[in-house]
């Protein structure tokens, strides 16, 4: 038996070692990639997948560590991806906040993993795909994203999760500032954390009007709750609220749409990156490259004719 | 002469309305892009790009404003390009800040475009690049490029830019939060405004303790500039900052380094971007990926899988 193979049984066994080898191995891009996400992928598909996004200081991190705790009490198996580099969850804490989520840390039934946030912009959405991919077929039951919503990646990031949750804080305007930053359109649960704070109804209001003009196609009404994540206060309305999305996406037959919207982009993602990396493992194009570079570092092309010429030097060639 | 001659001629004449036609025609990729790119790309090269980055709130639409103020009596002329969501330039301003600006939208030495920031991921810093090379070739002595800095493409656009200023704010941990989110890597100058405010003496003590930690290679040592931006305050000491920089760069024979890692990057974005449309311009690649999606969503093969056998297929079938 092969050393995949067997990590691959292991790993079928729920052993967490093998677990945490096989998203090192996947995320790496690693030989074995494609073998073990085969033999992996009719288990994909079970696990619940929820995004938690805001800006920083909103409180996600707290949100997603009360959240896992009564998850926990569920008997649900949680797996958490820290996307977002503010996140103590992504090793960027500082020392209180990580031995604040010790707890969490030790229960085998919690998987934590971050990414990180540098190098390749399409990267980061794929590699966070396939680790979701990963904890799914581990058999996770609620797999939590936390990132800072204000970049594209992150955005894209929420697209592939079932229910998108915003975390604001009444403070500095956020409503407006994350009605412009693309927050709101994005989120299926709002939740107001801190709401002991001044402004918190304020803020509540504000968000449930832009949500009022919104008014999509979509019939889910997107609930705005008021949390204080440190204490666990609005949890249980969260849990309800995030029950109901989970009726809303099932009774409307979203989940299947939601997979295969997945699985075109994956395999769009896989074929263009193999068809690229096709492109460049071929050292004629890379010194017909070179040459062209340098006609405009002299001016004597522009980038894009450039471009033009290498591609219809290629095909002249036949070598694409 | 055609209608894109006409138009470039126009655009070299000084002809604004020209010059917002041509970065339309660029933006939205137009048949007539190359052409137009072709004649402009020998004009550019002589503007100075500055990108401005920091979280929302932070001031940076009212640093932008203050500091095309004062470029602007030293008669040079300016080029905003928003792509924060939440910058007023962007057109997302609330009542006041538009009012606000007025002035600068009336000025014809000032150029203001704004990026939406939605849609495809490569696309966002690709277009504003392509933007900024427009309006450097129409003559702008200084462009300036507002991100919220915390997104992986935000981070992209800050690369193409000769000088990236930061712009923090002493409120909730800024200092901590900005480091995490990367933007204490990539600054060359900051500027801790609203500096009246309590806290901001900390802050600024520690971004320089940051910046003694991050001692990278570089020999440049970032200033760090307490500013009142809506006063004004401070921006003696950041155009004396912006020219220091300037003359590091020349010095250092970075400039010359610089266009070509754009020149590179351009030209590979471009021909990739090619290469992936002849691939999905042909039909049979079309049918070829329909019927493996089909597959996967029947769980008989998986996406990595799939993608894999798609090219084999074409490969087998000299379709590439």
């Amino acid at each position: 038996m092969s050393t995949t193979e067997d990590l691959i049984e292991r790993f079928f066994q729920g052993d967490r070692t093998a677990c945490a080898r096989v998203i090192s191995l996947v995320e790496n891009e690693a030989d074995s990639c494609m073998e073990i996400m085969d033999a992996l992928y009719p288990k994909v598909g079970n696990a619940r997948r929820i995004g938690i996004t805001g800006p920083p200081g909103a409180g996600k991190s707290t949100t997603v560590e009360k959240l896992t705790g009564m998850l926990r009490r569920q008997k649900k198996s949680v797996g958490i991806i820290a996307v977002d580099p503010t996140s103590p969850f992504s090793g960027g804490a500082i020392l209180g906040d990580r031995v604040r989520m010790s707890s969490l840390f030790l229960d085998p039934e919690v998987f934590i993993r971050s990414m990180a946030t540098r190098g390749s912009l399409g990267g980061l959405s794929r590699r966070t795909k396939v680790v979701s991919d990963v904890l799914d077929a581990f058999g996770t039951d609620i797999i939590l994203i936390e990132t800072v919503g204000v970049g594209q990646a992150e955005l894209d990031i929420m697209n592939t999760t079932h229910t998108t949750m915003v975390v604001l804080v009444p403070e500095s305007g956020d409503g407006i500032q994350a009605m412009k930053a693309g927050l709101m359109e994005i989120g299926e649960i709002f939740c107001v954390n801190k709401a002991d704070r001044e402004g918190a109804d304020r803020l509540v209001t504000e968000i449930e009007m832009i949500l009022e003009m919104r008014r999509d196609e979509t019939v889910w009404k997107p609930p705005v709750i008021k949390t204080q994540a440190r204490e666990g206060q609005g949890f249980d309305q969260l849990l309800a609220a995030l029950a109901s999305h989970a009726d809303f996406l099932r009774e409307n037959n979203l989940l299947e749409v939601f997979r295969e919207k997945n699985i075109r982009a994956e395999i769009t993602d896989q074929l263009e990156n193999s068809f690229l990396s096709m492109l460049w493992d071929n050292p004629d194009v890379k010194n017909i490259y070179e040459k062209k570079v340098e006609e405009v570092i002299k001016r004597a092309s522009s980038p894009g004719r450039a471009a033009q010429e290498i591609l219809l030097l290629l095909r002249k060639r036949s070598l694409i």
